[in-house]
């Protein structure tokens, strides 16, 4: 877990896989998207918007995907991943069969994040 | 499928499965979300809005799921789907791995097509 970005509504951590993979968590604690405040939504829509831009720019990814379960963890959290076609799993969700051994070489997260973090502000 | 509804901006349409299951279009096809104008996603958004809110009041999920993935078909659109602890894949994910045969038993989808028609307008 790496602590990518937090402010009053949202925090952003890092989630371990082969492909770019970021997690937007409310601080309340809330079950379902349609409980959170206006506020919190709109925080949550804006962040996924800018990470989806940004992933697009840096990694030039085959495609975004993004989603919100939380059938185990019944925390509000989106979940937004750059997908490449030598991936793990494409065209499979990553919650999908394992398709393939990754074969994935990114350019480095960390600069991403310095950059994200610039835009988020 | 079943078209649910549709205007200037999105359709709806039902996705067979053991589970209450809705995918949101745009007309226009656009590979990523934040491709989409405003006016798309603010669509979208109050749609699922919508949605989630009558899924939890007519069929009491144990969760709401959404997804945007497009990785076969890269056309935006969203998944939204009620989940129930003795639905076919549950905690999983609906793309994930089948955990039993299913045993639910729902109210009808009619009425509740019905109803959301009422609450998109």
């Amino acid at each position: 877990m790496l602590a990518v970005h937090t402010d009053d509504l949202i925090y952003i951590e890092r989630h371990e896989s082969d492909v770019p993979w970021l997690k937007i968590f409310t601080h309340e604690s809330r079950k379902e998207f349609s409980e959170c405040t206006p506020e919190e939504k709109h925080a949550i829509w804006d962040a996924l918007d800018v990470i989806e831009k940004l992933m697009l720019e840096y990694y030039e990814p085959a495609k975004i995907n993004i989603a919100s379960f939380g059938n185990m963890l019944p925390h509000v959290h989106w979940h937004i991943m750059a997908r490449f076609k030598d991936d793990s799993h494409f065209p499979e969700p990553m919650w999908g069969a394992t398709q393939r051994e990754s074969t994935l070489s990114l350019p480095a997260f960390e600069p991403f994040v310095e950059l994200l973090r610039k835009r988020l502000v």
